[in-house]
């Protein structure tokens, strides 16, 4: 497992080829693909994206991002964390510790992380010491963001949201509605 | 079709179990329960939840959630907006025109409409008018956000935003890891 070396990604076009084997290609991708073929970026700009390879094959991968103190809604007292997505282990290379390797490497930065998995990742996620956020529905909406967090660092607290929230805002809107 | 009546739900056991049945079942519905059993919220308070029912079975259902002028990020001026998520109709009664039903109703309050749904359902938002939300990493992360707007309203414009962002935040997290 100590060969197992995360690399950061680059932004070329052999990297952006081998991104779409991943189930989670999407806008982030088209989007890199466009400015790279537009020349907006620079070959081989540093992207977000680390990955581990076998051989020269990218079999795993994520996204690591700093978010600073000032958009921190999630921690207590507010600080920088990191959000951490796509993380994803093509089919053929599961269960040989690629996806918990990547995360490791996210939590050496000893900072707190967010992420908002797939429903049906949830035991892999505890089993890394992530736990739920507390569900806050104008910060989460349709997600369900799982945290960890470094010793001494807490969740923001939960508060009774829901009742302020949604009347305050959805009254306005079955108003609007009927008027 | 005329008679799929949109209905605002509001949160009581019998909704929550019908909830269970749907794929997305997360935080969001495992929340509205312990508040229910704990007495934080009453009975029946309105939820963000919209269905439809056939006969007195929920079949199809979206959350709606109006974000206020001052998050708008999406919208050229920035201004009132619907969040639109969980959009689902189970498996047995897909195709009978509940999904566009709902979307239609969200579509009725006249506001932009951000959504950001699995990446399987693209068809379906292209037929219902909805386009690619130009990507922006800050703001997207790992989203593949859809976005409708009524006649008038524009998206904010792109931003050459992929070399400013993950240099500067991007090598930091490289040097702290070297360091």
């Amino acid at each position: 497992m100590d060969t197992m070396k995360v690399e950061r990604l680059t932004v070329n076009f052999k990297t952006l080829e081998e991104f779409k084997q991943f189930k989670h290609y999407g806008n982030q991708e088209l989007s890199m693909l466009e400015d790279l073929e537009s020349n907006m970026v620079e070959n081989n700009i540093l992207s977000p994206f680390f990955g581990i390879y076998f051989g020269s094959a990218l079999v795993g991968r994520m996204s690591l991002y700093k978010v600073d103190k000032q958009y921190d809604h999630y921690f207590d007292p507010p600080q920088q964390y990191l959000e951490l997505w796509k993380l994803e282990v093509l089919p053929d290379y599961r269960g040989n510790g690629y996806g918990t390797r990547l995360v490791d490497f996210a939590k050496s930065f000893n900072l707190p992380i967010k992420t908002s998995p797939l429903i049906n990742s949830q035991g892999f996620w505890e089993k890394m010491g992530f736990e739920k956020a507390n569900y806050d529905m104008q910060r989460d909406l349709g997600t369900n963001p799982l945290v960890w967090t470094p010793d001494g660092v807490h969740q923001k607290p939960t508060k009774p949201n829901i009742p302020q929230n949604i009347q305050l805002t959805e009254t306005t809107i079955e108003q609007k509605q009927e008027g």
